[in-house]
């Protein structure tokens, strides 16, 4: 199955766009799991384990792990995802964007390395930047359109011939570089008006939408921005809010607690 | 010293504009390196060895290491370069681009674990995914502007209210972003005209320039282009022309000779 089948599948299995976020940072885990040596594996092995029947995909960020020269537990979470919970897309989140034989490495990296069903890439070098992952004809390009962060705006919201760079982006993936059916977009939570204008733009697109939660963004008007016809078209990414719900023993059940009503709560408006 | 500081010495001391980047591609390797479990490392040791009294910086991607599980041997060569070869830079070449709290984790993994002097960046998501490198003050951050490949184009050339997206950029990092002096930018050498316009637009900001050697830009072109006024301001990337140059067991003179050369050629046009 293509990342996008399994996305469908997903949505409609386990009735939720919720994306749980696997950032994982070592200082806010539960005393029992610091300073244990596979602790970022072991943290992020029982957050997906717990909550796996509520979501349509995970999303670690690649960053928490490299900062910390946890590649293998990086690679040992995403096989333990793929075993365990079967027809669960892992999206890797590592914003990567260079020339094509640059890309081509990258590509190795995210789909023959760790073994993840799509990443995330920056569109800002072009479309031979983004040609490489494309040729994992069953792989998932999740491009950067307009981000959730406050200095988004410095670049994404530049006016390029009567429309802003974000929208611009959006209708170059869609009409140009999206031919295989394989590129969704990533658009902050922040900015329901412009999920809205980017659902315009893309039709059925799924989009990743980071920033509930943590970063303020508000699940009615995300889910009412961003669905398509038929009630799905998002992954709504949480992490902090979910990982870090509980603090002891029981985080985990804590975090299962989080996501079902993250869930519900993104349910409540499709 | 700071990352601008060692540079600048680096161009004096060295009498060279070249950075030679380390592009390490194990079915390129002679073949008395190929299948040997630190062939990475010893391949690029050897490069910098025998180029390190040529060249004003390394510039290691982080793209080839990483798909190859070598995170391991990339940290052995930054740290070989800086106690072998003090006061040349090394700036690991990853394009990173983040919300700040992510960006954070990558400024852990460039600078603190791989001790690197300075980090590519993708400036799409704006100043604020930035910040976070130039947090460290020695550090380097160097951002993308008009970059080499053919789809460069695609959004840098957009134009922005009687500019170019990339010379936008050029003139936020130059007159916003910048305020610490830790900027640099990437300007691609298969288009002369435009390092010109950055070079206006950035006063003496040094520009990483690659695309001369394999990807078949100008080094009069170049030069002429993008020198300051005390003939520097540029570190110029060459790759697979410099690490290829010979296939054999001799392959580090044969690369000592390429940078020779190269070095000389790019100093015949300042």
């Amino acid at each position: 199955m293509t990342f996008i089948e399994s996305l469908n599948a997903a949505w409609s299995r386990n009735n939720s766009l919720l994306c749980v976020g696997l950032d994982p940072d070592p200082e806010k885990f539960p005393s029992h799991l610091q300073g244990h040596p596979d602790g970022i594996f072991e943290f992020c092995k029982e957050i997906a384990d717990t909550t796996a029947d509520l979501v349509c995909c995970f999303k670690p960020q690649i960053a928490y792990f490299a900062a910390r020269r946890a590649e293998d537990q990086l690679e040992a979470l995403i096989a333990h995802i793929h075993e365990k919970h079967p027809g669960i897309p892992v999206i890797l989140d590592a914003k990567r964007g260079d020339i094509g034989s640059t890309a081509e490495q990258y590509a190795v990296e995210a789909f023959e390395r760790y073994g993840a069903d799509a990443i995330t890439a920056n569109p800002y070098m072009g479309r031979d930047s983004v040609e490489p992952y494309l040729a994992y004809k069953d792989k998932g390009v999740i491009l950067l359109c307009r981000t959730s962060n406050p200095g988004g705006s410095d670049l994404q919201f530049l006016d390029v011939g009567g429309m802003k760079l974000y929208e611009r982006v959006a209708r170059l993936v869609a009409s140009e570089w999206n031919t295989t059916g394989q590129c969704a977009l990533v658009v902050g939570a922040t900015f329901p008006a412009e999920i809205a204008r980017v659902r315009e733009l893309t039709g059925d697109m799924p989009l990743l939408v980071p920033g509930i939660g943590a970063q303020g963004g508000d699940i009615a008007a995300t889910v009412d921005a961003g669905r398509t016809k038929n009630g799905a078209g998002l992954m709504i990414n949480s992490s902090r809010a979910i990982l870090y719900a509980g603090k002891g023993k029981d985080f985990a059940e804590a975090a299962r607690q989080a996501a079902l009503a993250t869930r519900d709560a993104i349910n409540q408006y499709r």
